[in-house]
């Protein structure tokens, strides 16, 4: 392997600039980790910052049959942007440019190093809106999203980022660039294979171009909290709203234990004996249709079982402030300073309240902490457990109550994940969701687009051997 | 073949009723054709009830190398549900039943042969909405919108058949039953196979369990018609309306041979003159909105260059009987008695107009007919062309028109179709619009299904030697 890398990086010497080949220890540091806080050292970064010359650069290692990871902003949360086996990681941070807004179609094409909260921000000035906007905004790349297929808050109301991507370019495992879907809002040519790419967590191409179409901007949002002095009290709230006809753009829940962890962290006045806070947003562009929703909203939630409090944002400062308590809580419940694990696990709307005090119940009695939120609307929830890696029965309690989790999931008709991907965390857990022949399925795409198995090795497919099952 | 076709069908009498094969011609007739008005016959015919059986009869066919065609309720307009070599036509339409419609979640578990009319008319009582609902909707099913990714006019705010659907369960060539996506309206477990059997047109698997996401249903709408002295005019129009804010939920075009043709065929009053008539829709379920919406419309329209005459339809009857214009335009035109080919193009939505004047331009001196409508608010043109197939020089005339008409469209940055699929009809001009790269990926894709070809063959890629290129 030594050898090959040399000969590589000497190759890519012909093409590359010295400044976007990292080879030292402390320059590759930058990009071994991700929001896993997981570490895995490459043995080269490239920087690329064209099509072609990712193309020669995914050329060249697969002709050395070198591993190659695609990396952007490293927010990720299930590890799917570390470089497992070594190798190459292809950053693609320089690549970072919006090449064009195209008012009349409402598109925008950019560059897949491009950051969210770019993207959004240019937006603005035209009354253009890309929904898709995770909480990793500030640092995420919309490549990164893309392989990701990343969710946020609002897709309850205006769906993920594989509902406003029409085209890709990408560069194969060997090099070769396709070019799939277009500049087109439909598009039935042929197998979609803009919706297979996005989702694929980088294994199965590289997205070096990304279309997308936008909405017009809405203009008016208004906010709403509501504590709720039973857990599963929360689901018939949820049901009730979208019984009165509306489709709120957010629907967010957070559990007692995130309360209060927020509460402290931002130092915040929250109803700490709540069984759970739920965050409901409406938005739009026309001041009386806004005003009659957010009514509803506050009139089905009067009615509800289980509220105890309900409170109107008199401003768009006081929403805001709101929203930063959803924003913060993985922020709150990581500056705990204790190791963590993260569960994205995603199941039907009504029952995430359902799951989230069956997952309650399994914490009894645990010496580890577990702590639930997430986006209510879509049945998305984050579960975050608190352990001590240096203890062992710490550890494996929290790995226990992880698979634990998963299982208590799929039983209820969920899935693994939601938004985070399967990446390196999940893997393993994927026989307890998905039958052999959906996976061995699944291999053989895989095999279709990357034959030598080159392209983010070891992600997605559990390891022989090592899988956990129902 | 002979041989192993009756082999096949003693070996099916062992599961299925005698009621459920069909093998004399009479019977087999009313299988063999579609809305393209092509006829190929099969040689037998099944009608599964359950997965199972289409499970049996799928590795039954696949085990004598077979092929082996599904088909819906037969209106595709490509050929995609023709069974080209003959073989095993496996029927869908038994399977017809809605198996659970879940009011909390919101979501509808159907099998593939449920008619679109049917799941409307059910889903009424609920007050729960479906979106997608093609102008075949009284004979198409499920499993062909699906097959299809099927559009309708409404597809403009509420997105096509992939976006509503979350799970499906299919049959592999081989006979195998997956289970792909599930009851959760988000999931990133692995690749999203869900997306890629959405749109494959039946060559990949076949169908036989739906699971949609629903919406509840907008109780209001307003129709607004408008006439153009200019054609061109109406892509300002669109973009003047969408630059307002507004999301319409359907925006329809037609252009002056497709007026002429309904006005004749429904006695309906029509400005005769007019370049283009463009019909716009706003729904929602707040009458303040909903109006605020319409005037927002009125007034933009009125505004626009090219604008001769604006009406707002007074009552939802009238409402209906703009509408029946619009849905009776194919019809209309089939019922002059000619032979007519028919294209589905898409281009970037302000591109329509553009397209519809450069394809009347290129009829100019012609002696086919050709007349252009469709889905404005997605860039979605459809273009019938009148021709006799019984005289040589029309019928090379409309196909050098069909390749134009292509080579036209994947100039202006469009796709070969937006919602009627490749099928038959477009396959041989795949090479307009994508590279070797593409279809040979797309090729392996198909393998990685259906490794012996035989699910639905000849379908989507181009036959050799036959390509058109740009």
């Amino acid at each position: 392997m030594k050898e090959k890398i040399e000969q590589l990086i000497a190759q890519s010497r012909e093409f590359l600039k010295e400044e976007q080949i990292v080879t030292d220890k402390e320059g590759m540091s930058h990009y071994c980790y991700d929001a896993t806080e997981m570490r895995f050292m490459p043995d080269v970064v490239f920087l690329p910052y064209s099509t072609e010359e990712v193309s020669k650069i995914m050329k060249l290692a697969y002709s050395h049959d070198i591993p190659l990871t695609p990396q952007g902003g490293r927010t990720g949360l299930s590890g799917g942007a570390l470089p497992v086996d070594g190798g190459v990681i292809l950053s693609l941070l320089r690549m970072n440019k919006i090449l064009e807004i195209d008012e009349k179609n409402m598109q925008v094409v950019i560059e897949p190093g491009v950051v969210s909260a770019d993207l959004q921000e240019t937006l603005k000035k035209y009354n253009l809106f890309f929904p898709p906007d995770p909480s990793s905004t500030i640092e995420s790349t919309l490549g990164g999203n893309v392989a990701e297929n990343a969710g946020y808050t609002r897709a309850v109301k205006y769906g993920v980022t594989r509902d406003y991507i029409i085209g890709l370019e990408a560069v194969l495992p060997n090099g070769d660039v396709i070019n799939v879907g277009g500049r087109t809002v439909k598009n039935v040519t042929g197998y979609d294979l803009v919706a297979l790419l996005i989702g694929s967590e980088g294994t199965l191409a590289v997205v070096t171009k990304i279309i997308a179409k936008l909405l017009p901007k809405p203009v008016l949002r208004r906010t709403c909290i509501f504590y709720l002095d039973d857990l599963v009290a929360a689901a018939d709230l949820v049901v009730s709203v979208f019984g009165s006809g509306i489709i709120p753009c957010a629907i967010e829940f957070m559990d007692n234990t995130s309360i209060n962890c927020v509460a402290d962290y931002l130092s915040a006045e929250l109803r700490r004996d709540a069984a759970a806070m739920v965050l409901i947003e409406v938005d739009g562009s026309n001041q009386s249709a806004v005003d009659e929703e957010v009514r509803l909203v506050m009139e089905t939630a009067g009615k509800a079982k289980g509220v105890t409090e309900s409170k109107l944002a008199a401003s768009d400062e006081e929403a805001d402030r709101l929203w930063r308590i959803r924003r913060e809580t993985l922020p709150a419940l990581k500056a705990l300073g204790k190791d963590h694990l993260e569960a994205d696990v995603v199941v039907p709307r009504y029952q995430l309240p359902l799951l989230a005090r069956s997952i309650q119940e399994s914490g009894v009695g645990k010496k580890v902490n577990i702590a639930t939120y997430g986006h209510s609307g879509d049945g998305n929830l984050h579960v975050t457990i608190q352990y001590r890696k240096r203890n062992f029965a710490e550890t494996e309690e929290a790995y226990e109550l992880l698979g634990d989790i998963y299982r208590r999931t799929i039983a209820m008709g969920g899935k693994l994940t939601g938004e985070h991907g399967v990446g390196l965390t999940a893997k393993n857990y994927m026989s307890i969701q998905m039958g052999p022949t959906e996976i061995a399925l699944m291999k053989r795409i895989k095999q279709a687009f990357d034959p030598k198995g080159l392209l983010n090795p070891k992600k997605i497919f559990p390891d022989e051997g090592q899988e956990e099952t129902a």
